[in-house]
């Protein structure tokens, strides 16, 4: 149980190891998303107040709908892991000789034989919740995850918002005086890459990865969606806008 | 092994059952995402073509998006997955009689005792691939994922743009003529109820779920999702860009 905790449960400052990969989820598309609605707003001349305003309501209103969609995927996930255990207590209970076997293989395959493969079987398949979990786990690899749609809706939705925040920080500090858009454009796509970047060596860091290529990985598959969410929000919008 | 497949491999039609969770997930942010688009489009009076190049630009762009987050996502966890493998691999070398003992602790909570256990024990600790294999399953409770990052990365692209296609259905019917597009509107607001519905019952379906309360849960959290994104794509848009 300690040596569990030594694993997983490590925080970094106040982060939950456990949960990276839906900050990672939520961190990558809040960013790209919020600087598209930069770049759409950038392109339809908007003000400095009106890009804050439309950046956090959209990132409210994405980052929820995202959210829902990660806590049904979760819930999903979770329920898929409740039938398949109840198909091996219905088959433990109906194919009984058939699931016996099953447990004599899998354990002749960790190398067991002879007799005392006979009393591992007899011992596993004498307490059906053993029986039924060394089947979930070694048959069809399967472990019930302790997070829940909650946890996961939860971090995927903060996470949005936080890293989702980060290009609009220059239109935040720009103040409410006159500033060059086009000033703050470019800085906003400096933040995004720093925002890519910052969701890049997490991961890297807590995946005990090379930090250069993970930052660099990110910086180009994100750069690339970034690129797509500009070209919508901006070139094509204001295209067909001024027809 | 065959049991394996009917458990896990089963298809509903060509669909794969162990890419639920995506398809839910990408589905989900698909049509809301849409519908935001096509209620932003709504609110600023475009034509039935330019709706329908918008939102399948979109579909693209933001589907792309979500997709890297979900590669990087899978990514991150199947290298924490091996960053624990090795660790435990370094403890079994380095903290010998610590990590036998947490064998003989598995093992004894299974049921084992006396001679049995330690017999148990001492076939276990006599493969470093087996002792490694059941201290990921049973003490950190972590299987790996026969999902790449590739293919849960596609699968979220597929959903998202074929589910949020959906809310885009009216528009791409209507034609080139003129059309009341305050209808067409109407019309993609079922359809994006349509979309959510066809998520929610394929996730009940997979997961033995009640259908009715599945359908019902996805309606109404993604209707609230929707409502949010409407009130930033249209209401918000109009307020401040007619400002």
């Amino acid at each position: 149980m300690q040596e569990k905790q030594l694993h997983s449960r490590q925080k970094i400052l106040f982060f939950n190891k456990d949960y990276i990969s839906e900050f990672v989820y939520g961190g990558i598309d809040g960013a790209i998303t919020t600087f598209a609605v930069v770049a759409g707003a950038e392109g339809a001349g908007l003000g400095i107040q009106v890009v804050v305003i439309l950046g956090l309501a959209n990132l409210i209103a994405d980052g929820f709908s995202m959210s829902v969609g990660n806590f049904f995927s979760t819930k999903a996930e979770r329920d898929s892991f409740e039938r398949h255990r109840q198909v091996e207590y219905w088959e433990v209970e109906n194919l009984h000789d058939k699931e016996v076997q099953e447990i004599r293989e899998i354990y002749a395959a960790k190398g067991f034989k002879g007799e005392l493969l006979e009393q591992v079987v007899e011992v596993i398949t004498s307490n059906k919740e053993v029986w039924v979990d060394t089947m979930m786990k070694e048959e069809l690899e399967m472990v019930k995850s302790d997070k829940t749609a909650y946890s996961t809706a939860g971090m995927t939705f903060f996470s949005f918002v936080t890293v989702g925040s980060v290009p609009l920080l220059s239109y935040f500090f720009a103040g409410t005086g006159p500033a060059n858009t086009q000033e703050l454009f470019l800085y906003s796509c400096i933040l995004t890459g720093v925002a890519l970047a910052i969701v890049g060596s997490l991961k890297s860091i807590v995946t005990e990865k090379n930090l250069f290529f993970g930052i660099l990985e990110t910086l180009f598959l994100g750069g690339i969606a970034a690129f797509l969410a500009y070209f919508v929000g901006d070139v094509l919008e204001k295209m067909f806008v001024n027809l």
